[in-house]
């Protein structure tokens, strides 16, 4: 029997699939705030790795506040310039002498950002486009000591703070996540010209689904304005056709709709994100720790990315309630929506939060009496397992945004 | 009769009041991120009305990206060090030039900037405490468009966003904004030791609401430990009292529970702020745009502060649906609940939204359509005056976080 | 009977006063690399004090390189903008802990820097015009050992290294630095239109005197063309009339001469110093430790501005070469010019240096020989007081560029 | 017959080779000022070559201030860490705009910088240790008036300014250029633990040769300090037998004297670079245009590297002072000691100075009348072809540090 307070409620609303409108957004991997959001999390992962390898457990950092100024670029037909290039700036707190050692705190968050834009960014030039800057500094006091050393032993929660999860995504919001993803996975490997810079909104009213895509085009892979076009329809075309693997209703997508063919003003970059001019980003200002932005359903504010995630409850609690949601969705029959609230005690064990609030909207004809006891279990185990959620997200297994 | 689409309807979960558990945040005008927030403000202000007195009208800006990083400092009770000054980041967008005259953004943010901070955290030592940078570019190509001209016509709106407002406040959400606002207006006024980083968390449980206040004494006021104590035990008390001008629940406060006397780790700061030492922050990360942080109630992810009040969709509309939310239940009788969503219309005028959604929650015995026209009027009215809140935003009369 | 190795000898070269040719340049207070010399002197002051009163000794540091980035600005008759503001950087190393105590090196030198500031370019805006950073970093390992602790004790050499001063100035060399110096006390106490950034080059050909005068305006104080004009002509009358005090030669003064009316191209600006726009600056670029440029002396390459006075051997060495040979030309009659070399030697102590090399050119029926002792025994003893220099150059009470 | 003002008299002192003490220093490619002066350099030929790639001719630009902040490094036998990366802050002015085309010229000095940090220190890892950032403006408004169109033209001087150049070089001066540069070139080849910081003191007194070189090691090649202390005594016998090459004199090489082994304090680094730890650096604070720091010879305190050589007449003066120098000790017999002075008129054609002066001092038996022909053909024919200089410096050809 398990001493862990987990409640399991009817949700006082119906399913978001129910509500008569829905908006769902994504910002993809290569905009402004997904960057900033993608280093801190490189460096997160980078840091705790490293302090692994010395020292067998991870110390005290903390890195969730990457800014990026955008720089200012010529794009053309065939290729253009990055006129001024983009300024990256990684700040946080990091422990930077340990047991007799110094540990180059600045110099593998430098190495991390950069190596993570080189993976991300292919058509961004690290040599000529991007100043990656850093000023990490050594936490505040009481913050320093040092995390357990017994790697059994289940740490404490640093705050109260909360997390929540949802399960299972909408129509829209799997439309959402999927025509981000698979422009970059599926579609961008036929066509280079597709940037890494896509930011997809979606509004459901009623049965009607609009999509619109904004696309950043690469200009060395566009000779001119016709092939310019050809692409942009033919992301429409995926994007419609994938669309209507996730949902029966009537979708309309559109693409580049600021686009202007007559003034010559069309989404073209040089490097596939609008970072390189007039964009700037930050950490914690885009997409949630499920890949979206959802103001249908509650949502916690803390930024997942950069969070140190042995201690940092508020990260680990938003990633652990999507992580129940999703493993109930997929054991238990008959749920229409489900939210998980994972709230923390300070200075209790994280495996045992103050509450873990389940609500849930059952399909019809199943009471929530019939699935109770499968739900509890599940949240029971995936609590018990919480050191997964930490070991997972720096091994990189889980995204945080 | 009214044009606009304003739809009506009940709202498909209880009152927050009337939730098993809530749980409300504010972060206090001292606080890293409110700081950012405030700046981004304080800058937008200026640049807003530097234009409107060259131009007569407020030309692009975005200001929304102001980046904090943490100084190190050793306070000492009467009195310590900064030892390594705050940096701060002012990071946007803005017109340099227009009509022939170079306008100067840089300066103008900076000393906008300065000023906010002297204003606000007066045991900051501007000379030696902090660093302030700006970064501001010009924006990209057709966002540099010059804004309508004509003061009567009604902007367009620049995005597909949306705002959110609710009305009336629940008892938690007021003890804890009148905490910390009134602990800084009134308390302080009689305790100088009282710094304006105060952080509170209000977390209700049924009847029982646990109000936890972290509030950084400023160290040049506290001779000793025992002068700490005795501060600690003012703000408890004053709190105490505070709560139950609010509510007949039961409050328990706590003021600064990290404090650990026998090891002399107490909130102790020279400037007032937890930024001296390793607190970083951003804009955005903090406070919603009615100053509170509530995950029980639907939240914008926008960051309200330092965007432009003209054509910002995602400001205005944060602001004006807390706006119509107020207005409505400050007329209208019987109402426990409200949410007022606003989705705008990209190249729609702003006084139109795509839809303006109101869900009510009503007393008992009051039935929605006995309100129902009410509602509408108050809302279609403000909306016809839109224009009042980018006035009032530029005149400070308007808070944002 | 001295000890020390002072080597007294013909110098092998007339007199500069005789020499056909001879250019002399001074860069005044307000030019931007006496800006950085200046700041990075008062840094420099700031430290070595604080450590005086912390400590009762000064510890490690060096501030010799501040780097000033120009601003952009937009002067106009009446009163103009900046519209970029400076961007200074203080780089350096000093000690930031020592015996249990952290010393706020860097808030330090950005007060000291913003208060050198404030003093010397009153146009300045403070709050708008100018951005101060602060790098300074801790010291490369051995040099971080402690000063000696007994005040007695004369310091070691720290490097190999060299000081040359040289005395009487010529004609030409004291008319240089009298107009700049004396623009500036005199001049400019009824003339608060002439900037801090006053340039000015000597040229002697034979008897003939060129003197150029580059001599920034405030636009606040010009209302227009004919007040810029009247103000220039001032300049010239001032500077001509100033010149006759030193030099029978024919003197012709030139001022502004860049200037091109016609074009509306002046020598205008906001703040009274060309670093608002265009201008960079650094250390050690500008005046040599005698107020001057002089490619007809030999100089030392070393900066002098920010650099430990304690036990900096160039910088001790520079200043006090200089202050022997005036303390020589004063005292002793019959010298045409003198030059004096100081050679340290790493690990000796600076009060005697590996040699000390006097040149000297007699008057004519002067012989060497005749002087030699009364020679000798000045350079012994201000070889004996050196620390005096350590003293007043922390006092404030010797200019180093 | 010529109509250039070229004066040519007896030097009125005796060969630098002949006096007493001379003094003589270079500071390696690795040294931290020397790393500023390459990458102003490198950043000034890539916008020079650049700007002919689009324009046909150089525009105007002035790279020369390049400021390095030292890291942080925790070296160690067989390979230590750069704890915190360096900094490189690029600043200068540069045109950013003509003919209709934004020239990415941020873009362009951050990659030169970085290819050159690639080329000169490859034991640096530009991923990790370093940061370079860039902050180039547009340039005051009357010096961005554009260069002369034909290329025929010869350009006006933009300043009064002053170059010299010297030759031969004093068997001393040899000795330092060569041991730095052979190090480097030769024993290098085979000794991987050389770092490129090499700092080399020559002091002869009579003929005595006192040769000091610190020689930074790179620790991933010394394992230990057995091979440490090998690796300076290789470096010691190179150096000695290196000297006997170019003189009789008695030389005593000692080789990184402050190493303490008992206090296993040594001159270990692990990037090759004292910049790594502790030594700032910026530009034209070390070697003048002929590589070598000559307290014994009048040197221009002009910063060499990093000017314009298209019309920044200190730049293309000492450049060519040397280089007459040098033609003319190379074609005429019997001077012992030889100074060129070449001094600009503003506004005059670069090719014709106001005067160049050649001061002479000429071996045993020969007359000055004997040769002043031949010297006087070489300076008029050097400067004819003044525009030579301005070529091979854009090519890279010369080095000015």
């Amino acid at each position: 029997m398990t001493e862990r307070n987990i409640r399991i409620q009817a949700l006082d609303r119906g399913a978001v699939e129910d509500q008569e409108v829905e908006i769902v957004e994504r910002k993809g991997i290569g905009h402004p705030d997904s960057i900033c959001d993608g280093i801190a999390e490189a460096v997160s992962r980078a840091l705790a790795r490293e302090y692994i390898d010395r020292f067998g457990k991870v110390l005290h950092y903390n890195t969730d506040e990457t800014q990026l100024v955008a720089g200012d670029a010529a794009p053309a037909f065939g290729g253009g310039d990055v006129i001024e290039p983009i300024y990256l700036l990684i700040v946080g707190r990091a422990t930077k002498a340990y047991d007799g050692q110094s540990i180059p705190v600045d110099s593998i968050a430098l190495s991390a950002a950069r190596e993570y834009l080189r993976e991300t960014l292919p058509n961004l030039d690290l040599e000529s486009d991007v100043i990656v800057d850093v000023k990490l500094g050594e936490g505040s006091g009481d913050l320093q000591e040092v995390f357990v050393e017994d790697g059994e032993a289940v740490p404490m929660a640093n705050d109260t703070s909360f997390g929540v999860g949802h399960a299972p995504l909408t129509e829209t919001e799997r439309i959402v996540l999927n025509t981000e993803r698979r422009l970059h996975a599926e579609f961008g490997e036929g066509h280079p010209a597709l940037g890494e810079d896509v930011k997809v909104m979606g509004k459901r009213e009623g049965d009607i689904i609009d999509l619109t895509v904004a696309a950043a085009m690469v200009d060395a892979y566009v000779p001119n304005m016709d092939a310019y076009r050809a692409e942009v329809e033919a992301v429409r075309e995926f994007v419609t056709d994938l669309a209507v693997e996730y949902t029966d209703r009537e979708v309309r997508v559109h693409v580049n709709t600021a686009d202007d063919y007559a003034e010559g003003s069309i989404y073209l970059t040089t490097t596939g994100t609008s970072a390189e001019q007039g964009d700037d980003g930050s950490v914690g200002r885009g997409n949630r720790a499920n890949g979206l932005i959802t103001p249908n359903r509650s949502m916690s504010m803390e930024a997942t990315s950069g969070k140190n995630p042995v201690n940092h409850i508020g990260k680990i609690y938003n990633l652990l309630s999507n992580q129940i949601a999703a493993d109930v969705v997929e054991n238990v029959e008959g749920i229409r929506d489900l939210r998980v609230r994972l709230l923390s005690q300070i200075g209790s064990p994280i495996d045992a939060p103050h509450v873990a609030d389940v609500h849930v909207t059952t399909a019809a004809g199943v009471g929530l009496g019939d699935i109770e006891q499968e739900v509890r279990d599940i949240v029971d185990d995936d609590l018990a397992h919480v050191a997964d959620v930490t070991e997972r997200t720096i091994q990189g297994e889980l995204t945080t945004f």
